[in-house]
């Protein structure tokens, strides 16, 4: 006979997966003497029974009366009985907290005629009635589905009566009435009647709880929280205690530090002469500790005292009900307490300090990914408002400003020391002046890897993209949603973590970088095994990522330095048709360069600058073809002649690409664009040369992208090794410039020992080998169905946040095996969008990746995950 | 001490590799006792010595000095001396042949005191002149670089002066002075004199015949035909013969059985008194084997018997160049013969059926590439002027008929009966009427899979595409080549063989299906063990391939289902509004495909047929955004609203996509695109049931394409089911329909064997395969860089003609051996361009595809290679 009720005594504190969260919780106190108020536990075991069985084990109801029979006797109480009812609540627990997403019934063992009885236990008629009304209330809507609106009606009903702002001032009488008034709610929605019998109801209500492990709500928090949909839930069956018998009686909710800032200080509310749910319906202001302690401080006394037990004992912070029957203090549930980033690494790092926990175990213990959030200004949740629009938070951080509709007004108004937020249907690289001088960036269109989510990103500016429904009017100079229009000019708020976007400047919370984050990351430093790098490609931004810790850069782009004012350039080379202009416009560029290589490499003197030479097809660079034509239509209908744009568009239609991604772009230019590449080396050796005169350290890296064959790699080392060697002879020594390349092509990864030979690094771009190796642009899915896609679980995850393990992982293994193999000192690091991703990092470390380069507010985060990745490999080899 | 010089007697005739083709014909035709001119063999060796080290072997020269006197014995002349004076060809010969590639000096062994005494053994002044100012010219010529033209002057001047046609006509002291003038024009050239010492010439010859080995065409010719560059040449020094001794001396070339039709009658020409390189040269007509029987029936016998000998010995078609020297016959040289295609079919045939080698040998001896010439109308290269622009081969065969720059207009002139060459920048699916109804298609844009290329090769049509220097002007209706304009209505002639197009109509070869082909395809299907199916989408299509020896349809694609007089159907489905709307237009759409499904399934009866769902993206059935720009600008030129357009274009604005063929297309679309994949099931289910009904076989499959989950299949492959089933109830039996799906992205290669859990069978669309591994769109690259990239050996091979093995192969290995381990059962075949590759089939027949798919004109090529590969398959386990 399998066992399904536990007493809290017997239960095993440690087994969640059979007793749930709050059922350990509770035989774990109650085995370690805290005053709990005793009960038993069904467990999941007999939920999950349940549910496929379509009924409860033969035995459960026989196994629940013994455990009944035996509370009877430990709280000298009878249930269904006089003179002291027992009465019971009934409260889901799963292994994983689901707050709020399933079912509960309190108050739980009268009927009609035991009010009284009750009534003669407690003294207090007001109380019984209370009691009883609150109990139908909650049974009549969990257990018979009727809506809750009715109840509440009646209620505000005769709170009008009597005038009186809560329900805690009507009368024994009103109460009575509601309870009648409730029965007749209930018949008349389900043709039935609350059972009489307390059992039928405990009975009744456990099955209900259990039922509720499935309702939709609860489905689709598990999906979002990746929680297993067969774990089931335990039902906590526990004598009920009141806080609601006067005024020394209370209920509350603490923490055993400060949930927000991590404060090493208790924090709580508490609500007297209440029950627990009056604390969440928010009706009446709660009191603070401090409070409690004014009013009971032995009872205060006795709560500091319970918490410092079970944070010993639980070795976090935790989060503790309770409540207070006529002086006594009764401890209800406890675990461990949710906090925001902040906190989390306080308390860590605190709790190391005090000898609590050790420094391994505090960097295990916060979300990697949560620190981005403290990077930046906040938008304080408290306060904000509901949001306008939502779209995808794609650079995370609050900015605000005025809607700006284009790049050179927006540059414009920030040169006036205006703030701005640049608003457009999606950016291009036309706008990346205007982006930089924006406060933030939102679009219409795109996601993720859109080029306004990667551009910001890269810049480190809070960015919100496709953010669908809202409509950019470029003539018109308006967006608008729904009815509401923001006009050029409208303050608006952003928040990039959430894809927010608000009307108006909304108070924004600004980040501070604490010694406690200071001390995390250097344990951290200490247990990781990996290298963080960041990408960057302008000096601030390298800058800005040393000082965040990384140690070097993984990718240095060199498309901006094609942009701002060198545009015009760089289109005069691309249809340039005598080779004397495209020369002399090479030129022009290299000298350009000079100074920005100069710059990373001053920024990061003495660690590694891994320079990618251009990338992106040529055609980016030249207005497009439908863009032409659109010009043409508004010069056709003001009755201009289309002529000289004709000829532009001839012009642009060489370049132009149905599939630009799969098209003429990375080393194909570098081959095909003669000395395209070329110039961009011989800048890059000019600033090492400099560097080096001026006493730096510069640590130049050449990376080549798109390569697809071993060959296009080798005529590109062949070219860098000459320019190097004639650079090498100028500064009279020897500069060694490794030359490698990125793995972003499936056919890179496949042949990567072929293509070891030659490299002597490889650099993962996850993003283009996510999109090839799918078959897929990111851009175009998102607007089309890859939100779709996941919303169906026809995806399981988004394979560009999280590293695809089975395809595009399988490439990366291949890549870093056979690499390796061909070429036992290769270097391998990842420096697209998942080398950011604590999830994709902990593939990464199983691989054996030498490093990975993220954007720098991701820095830290990397830094935390590749600490705890490496952790999870020591204690795994260990066990 | 390495022996460098072998006289023929003593070489081994198998060794091609130290004696290079000729030198190894030589000592072969030696040794079986045909009368060959004496000489000796300097070894490839000593030319990869030479080119290595800058200089010969050191003791070279003694060597051919040691031979130089053992050929003076044997042939009781002396070198350099009287007299008899021992004239000697030197002739390079590397081990696979380069015809024309590498030099050549005859008549080697004179100089100006030596001329009297040639004349005198000869008795022939003329004679003696002749040779001595041939040698003179050639020598210059090859050795000493000297240009042709200045000697082809002095000789012009004095045919002039003489007053005769021919050189042959000039006097011996014409001759006499040719050879003077030509030392003059050499002195001025070059500063330097022929050698007056016959042994000089001799080894500045050999030299330069090595060196030959290096000059461009022969590195081009090399690169082309995938020749090493490090085996190097023979030089074969062999003594002179006369076949212009006079009447009863001449020269000639045949070929044991006529190389054109592959009759077997001999085949050759003649040309009395003269040298061989008069018979290339044109310039005199040559006689034919008949003549030389006429002439000399006792010579023309012994040559017959030569030939059967040689024919025996090689049991191949052998090609001879032969001397008569004052009536006696000399056998210069011997090589396998070249062929046409339709020869080497007959010949192997015929060589089989008289026992000279066995069936497999037969089917080895035909290249399966050529096969496809055979099928259709051919140019007659013999009289084909040149070109007026070349593009690229895109579908075999020729086609002519009026120039039409309109699908709309083809169609009708082709109602009309008029015979149609659609020219066009390139097509769309909008055209798809239009090249149906033409004669074969003309691009200005595009390569091998555009558009235009593939629904070509399906359609059997040929076309020509990417023809760059032709630019289309459609308003204008002409295309212009240089100055060339073709108007519309202009006749054409395009070769999609080849790539040419001409103007005019020119005479054309019809094909003809020869019992020699029927039978050796039939020994091949006795060989092969892969099965041969076609990619078919019509029911005449796949009559035509059923025909050829198709096992089944392996790919019928849909999309041409939704075009044509559909077209409008699709498009309201695609912007419908309102979901009764689009509902009617899907139900339209559904009972219009029944009809094509019936066409398909009865064609094939009784073999598989496998319906491809619909495949490419949405946007491909609207007209572009660029289009509706174009025609708003008409508009507002022409003063009228542009209002509806701009709605139009704000419609097909939602499914554009940057990328589209990384965007919604193959099951995506069956999974956004509610019932549109239902309803092709449903039309195909209706087809079984009516071929059941009319007492057919029907065999569907359904193919999903563009999986890279197993998910997507899984759903999709859950609504066939449901279909399958409904049909079944309805057919009163059980309707099994096997589900499987394209690989066609890497993912769905890295992840088979969760993808074959699902699947019934797998087939690779290598097409996109290829171009998502390497990251390239064919179409785009070829227009911009895959052309240079194979020009310059950046790739050594084109992936979309011969499959990438280290890549793309990769892929399809791991899929195909992971997917058979995860089912067994699974069928795997090949649907791609590369399933009628014969370079591509040798590699799927060694990772075990069951069968290869491709279009109906390539079954033959597929039959037949898919024999060659068993057969080498079956040789490799042999041995």
């Amino acid at each position: 006979m399998t066992q399904y009720v536990y007493a809290f005594a017997d239960a095993d504190g440690s087994d969640r997966d059979r007793f749930g969260g709050k059922g350990a919780g509770l035989a774990e106190m109650t085995r370690i003497g805290l005053r709990v108020p005793p009960g038993f536990i069904v467990t999941t075991e007999a939920c999950r029974h349940t549910i496929r069985e379509g009924t409860v084990p033969d035995d459960l109801w026989d196994q629940v009366d013994d455990a009944l029979a035996r509370l009877e006797k430990e709280t000298d109480r009878t249930f269904g009985g006089g003179p002291a009812p027992l009465l019971v609540s009934v409260r889901s627990g799963a292994k994983f907290s689901m707050p709020g997403m399933m079912d509960t019934v309190l108050n739980l063992g009268l009927n009609d005629d035991l009010v009284a009885v009750a009534a003669e236990w407690a003294d207090d008629p007001h109380f019984a009635w209370d009691v009883y009304r609150r109990f139908l209330q909650m049974y009549g809507h969990v257990v018979l589905d009727v809506p809750s609106t009715p109840f509440e009606t009646v209620l505000a009903e005769l709170r009008r009566r009597r005038g009186v702002p809560d329900d805690s001032r009507l009368t024994a009488d009103d109460l009575a009435e509601a309870a009648r008034r409730f029965h007749d709610i209930i018949r008349e929605t389900t043709g039935e009647d609350v059972p009489e019998d307390p059992r039928t109801q405990l009975r009744e209500a456990i099955t209900a709880v259990f039922d509720s492990w499935n309702n939709d709500r609860a489905r689709r928090y598990r999906k979002l929280n990746g929680i297993p949909d067969d774990l089931g839930t335990a039902a906590n069956v526990q004598m009920m205690v009141f806080g609601d018998l006067g005024e020394d009686s209370g209920t509350g909710v603490c923490f055993t530090r400060n949930p927000s800032t991590g404060e090493p200080v208790p924090f709580g509310d508490y609500l007297p002469n209440a029950q627990g749910e009056d604390v969440v319906a928010g009706i009446r202001n709660t009191l603070t500790l401090d409070d409690l302690a004014r009013l009971h401080p032995e009872l205060h006394t006795e709560l500091l005292s319970v918490m410092q037990t079970l944070e010993r004992h639980y070795r976090d912070m935790c989060d503790i009900e309770f409540t207070i029957e006529r002086g006594t203090l009764w401890i209800l549930q406890t675990r461990v307490g949710k906090r925001t980033a902040a906190a989390a690494v306080r308390i860590a790092v605190d709790m190391a300090a005090e000898g609590l926990i050790e420094p391994e175990e505090a960097v295990m213990r916060v979300e990697p990914a949560t620190l981005e959030q403290l990077e930046r200004p906040r938008i304080d949740d408290q306060t904000a408002p509901e949001p306008l629009v939502v779209g995808v938070g794609a650079s995370p951080g609050a900015a605000q400003g005025e809607a700006i509709f284009d790049a050179d007004r927006a540059e414009a108004a920030a040169a006036e020391g205006r703030r701005v937020i640049l608003v457009r249907p999606e950016t291009t690289p036309d706008d990346i002046g205007g982006m930089a001088a924006a406060e933030g960036i939102l679009t219409s269109q795109g996601g993720k890897t859109s080029h306004a989510a990667v551009v910001a990103r890269g810049m480190g500016k809070p960015a919100v993209t496709g953010a669908a429904e809202m409509k950019v009017h470029l003539e018109a100079k308006v967006a608008r949603v729904g009815r509401v229009t923001i006009a050029e000019g409208d303050p608006i708020t952003i928040d990039g973590t959430t894809g927010r976007v608000f009307l108006g400047l909304l108070p924004l919370v600004e980040p501070t970088e604490t010694p406690e984050l200071e001390k995390l990351l250097s344990w951290a430093d200490g247990f990781r095994t990996m290298g963080v790098r960041a990408n960057a490609d302008l000096p601030e931004d390298a800058a800005s990522a040393r000082r965040a810790g990384a140690e070097g850069i993984g990718l240095a782009r060199t498309e901006h330095m094609f942009l701002g004012e060198r545009l015009q350039t760089v289109q005069d080379i691309i249809l340039a048709e005598d080779d004397d202009r495209r020369r002399a416009g090479l030129e022009e560029l290299r000298a350009a360069q000079v100074d920005d290589f100069e710059g990373l490499l001053e920024a990061m003197d003495g660690l590694p600058v891994i320079v990618r030479l251009l990338d992106p097809p040529l055609h980016e660079f030249l207005p497009s073809r439908l863009e032409i034509e659109r010009r043409m239509v508004e010069l056709a209908k003001a009755g201009k002649s289309t002529t000289e744009l004709e000829q532009l568009e001839r012009a642009v239609a060489k370049w132009a690409e149905d599939n630009p991604m799969l098209g003429l772009r990375g080393v194909r230019l570098g081959l095909m664009v003669h000395d395209l590449y070329r110039i961009q080396v011989e800048a890059a050796m000019e600033a090492v040369i400099r560097r080096l005169d001026a006493g730096g350290d510069p640590r130049l890296e050449i990376m080549i992208p798109l390569v697809a064959t071993a060959e296009e790699l080798r005529r590109m080392k062949t070219m860098v090794d000459e320019v190097v060697a004639l650079a090498s002879e100028r500064a009279g020594r020897d500069l060694h410039v490794p030359v490698g390349t990125m793995i972003e092509l499936p056919r890179a990864a496949l042949t990567a020992a072929e293509i070891a030979e030659v490299a002597e690094f490889f650099s993962f771009g996850t993003n283009d080998l996510t999109q090839m190796t799918f078959g897929l642009s990111r851009d175009d899915a998102e607007g089309l169905f890859l939100r779709d896609y996941l919303e169906r679980g026809i995806l399981r995850f988004d394979p560009f946040n999280t590293i695809d393990v089975a395809g595009v992982g399988r490439l990366v293994r291949i890549a870093v095996e056979e690499g390796r193999r061909a070429n036992p000192d290769l270097q391998v690091g990842v420096c697209g969008e998942h080398g950011g991703d604590p999830d994709s990092i902990r593939f990464f470390q199983e691989v054996g990746i030498d490093y990975v380069s993220c954007s720098p507010p991701r820095v830290h985060v990397a830094r935390l995950a590749a600490a705890q990745t490496a952790l999870a490999a020591r204690s795994v080899t260990s066990d």
